[in-house]
């Protein structure tokens, strides 16, 4: 049948989810955190997991050359557009159970719940597991959307696995995959062909838990533009015996400067911006500082995150201008080399309003973080995420999302899958 | 004879000078820099050069109980108060050659010419080879001088020396001298004999330098009161995830803690006050910090100086509420620690008055760097300090002493001591 009408007695698998999480949570814990390394035994453990699931419900599985795994629930027209309902499944190194992984149970929660109602929607549903989003193991951002899509870099198959010194070209070979996929820059999925993209995920701040709200829309994914390794070069010197005229303070100037930047962000913030300013690392230099010298240099990172690009832009622009002056000022030379960005990403304004009429108590929020999705809405495709509360943050061993808050963020998806087309 | 005429044609033994200088430089280089270690090979070398110095020009030795070396030149009325021209023989690990021995071989280079002209003064000059000013060996300020005055604290018999790890205690008996001194603070020295301490030293910062000035007088020596231990606390999260409100940065509260004690030292500067205000260290836990993250502690020093102990103290209670405020604004907390102080001291007016008509180019400045001095200043005896230019600051080996500056401050050094009584 197509057209589907509304059901308020569909509820998402939660009896499913209660159960991945758990076996999740058993078989990809090492020590204290969980261990789902990219393209490695702990993803691979996952990946596995979701298949059989997908399989024993009677989803259609497949495997694309870079290892995205797809778990189709078949519309009545499977030449119509498709949904994906995705998200990763590696971890950080000593991760939660819940980042990445929750997005991939959401969307199995919902297509199981459809498949036992017996709803066949007019689409098909592709559940997807995507690889390697985390650049904690391999330093390159979203390797399996990106390369699902042809447009990974092909160089980042000679960069090394953070812990084991393997490249991802050696890694891709060892799991099955085909890294020339990604060196043909081959389009595996085709961005045409997709209705949508919808991502739940948990919030990875503290948002929602001091907001009371168990779920969010999320409006857009913050860009980051960062300097990562900036630099203050000034002279070592006595802390008593040089005056101020005299000084070339390398940890006074470096404060000079981030004060600036807190300034310049506290008037975005009044003007409306979205925008935070993070220095997360700064340190003189263990071997040469003292208790009774003056700093000859730091080293810091200036990390500028915004939904919008022209925001970041102006941030970077107004970094390298106030350094140019506070260096003269201070006789100190700064060099903050150029900036690493990821770009910014809109979430669909019409997935968007229809997100927030599904919500009891809806509430919309930036997402600080990137996500997969983000490589999916610049491609064009109609992208929207959900944020479920999380409690202690992400990419810790504490990630705690209590499962009511879960089924009130799948409860949406679901729902939104069921009103298609809008 | 009593009663010494002015003589323009006594001049400081430069020969003496200039050879005690490159046979120091010789005998205790190691590698790039000078290392006269407190109470090691390198300190006593320094010892038993100047000894042996002193008995070829003719003059009486005597060593204290714990080694501090007194080289005299006796007086027409050997019971009159007597003058100390000295200054430390130690040195910093790959120091500089000048630093501390610059005022010895001044001593001796006056006291020589002051022999040679047959120029009997009406009171003795000691010129005094103090032991073990720099802390870097042990920690504990003002061994030699202190501990010639029954003003150290026994416990410090129980410090370690910073690179081998023996204590004082056990150093002081290898070398023959006798901790029981300082265990019971005996006095080996007596300050109501002493009608005034000169001391010669290089300077330590870039101001004569830059001004084009051979030598200075000194003003007054700053003392330090110092955070050595403070500590930020605040809370590691994602650096894109969590919105302002949200935040507890160590990183951004510290800059606003530095940032303010900057300000209120230019509001200080400009209202007269002397004043040098130095963080030269400062760091986030590099096995914590990320680029991608809030930082959830810094560790930081907090260094004030000052001529005056009311300035000092100002500031340091500026910290402490600036501590407490910022923190509650940023919702972090800062442990300044206590302070470890040690005092500034006052030089001579009278002596600052004669000194300043001796030079040429007149010019008073004050001592950022600690001296002995301080402990004679603040046992009442009347002190004087001269400074002489030095390239490149101290504490390394590049200092650089011109010989011709070097002459001009032992000129006025000598000619000061002739002028006595006042």
């Amino acid at each position: 049948m197509s057209g589907v009408a509304k059901s308020a007695d569909v509820r998402p698998d939660l009896d499913l989810a209660t159960s991945l999480f758990a076996t999740l949570g058993r078989i990809t814990r090492q020590g204290r955190g969980i261990v789902r390394d990219s393209y490695g035994a702990g993803e691979q453990a996952a990946h596995d997991l979701m298949r059989s699931t997908a399989q024993a419900i009677g989803l259609e599985v497949s495997i694309d050359a870079i290892g995205n795994l797809s778990m189709t629930l078949p519309g009545s027209d499977r030449r119509a557009k498709h949904i994906i309902v995705g998200s990763h499944l590696d971890s950080v190194p000593q991760g939660g159970n819940y980042d990445g992984a929750a997005g991939v149970v959401a969307g199995l929660a919902a297509v199981s719940a459809l498949k036992t109602a017996g709803l066949r929607l007019p689409f098909d549903v592709a559940v997807m597991g995507i690889r390697a989003e985390e650049s904690a193991w391999f330093d390159v951002p979203y390797i399996g959307s990106g390369g699902a899509f042809g447009l990974l870099d092909p160089a980042c198959l000679g960069v090394a696995r953070s812990d084991n010194g393997r490249t991802l070209d050696a890694t891709l070979r060892e799991r099955g995959f085909d890294p020339q996929a990604i060196r043909e820059r081959r389009r595996l999925h085709d961005p045409a062909c997709i209705r949508a993209y919808l991502e739940l995920h948990i919030e990875q701040g503290p948002t929602l838990v001091a907001r009371g709200l168990p779920a969010a829309v999320v409006a857009g994914v913050r860009g980051c533009s960062r300097f990562r390794n900036a630099r203050c070069t000034g002279r070592y010197a006595h802390s008593g015996a040089v005056d101020r005229p005299y000084r070339s303070d390398a940890v006074a100037a470096t404060v000079a400067l981030l004060h600036h930047l807190e300034s310049v962000w506290l008037r975005q913030e009044a003007a409306g911006a979205d925008l935070v300013v993070t220095s997360g690392e700064l340190y003189t230099d263990p071997a040469m500082h003292g208790p009774s010298k003056i700093a000859g240099e730091t080293r810091f990172v200036i990390d500028v995150r915004s939904t919008s690009e022209a925001t970041m832009n102006l941030m970077a622009a107004e970094a390298r201008e106030a350094a140019e002056r506070i260096g003269r000022e201070y006789r100190v030379r700064f060099d903050l080399g150029g900036t690493a960005d990821s770009p910014a990403a809109e979430m669909d304004q019409r997935l968007r309003r229809k997100l927030m009429t599904l919500l009891e108590q809806p509430f919309e929020m930036p997402s600080g973080a990137g996500h997969d999705a983000v490589v999916f809405a610049r491609l064009g495709v109609p992208t929207a995420m959900i944020f479920v509360r999380n409690e202690h943050g992400s990419h810790n061993p504490e990630e705690a999302m209590a499962i009511g808050d879960f089924a009130v963020g799948t409860q949406a998806l679901l729902q939104l899958l069921m009103d298609f087309p809008l």
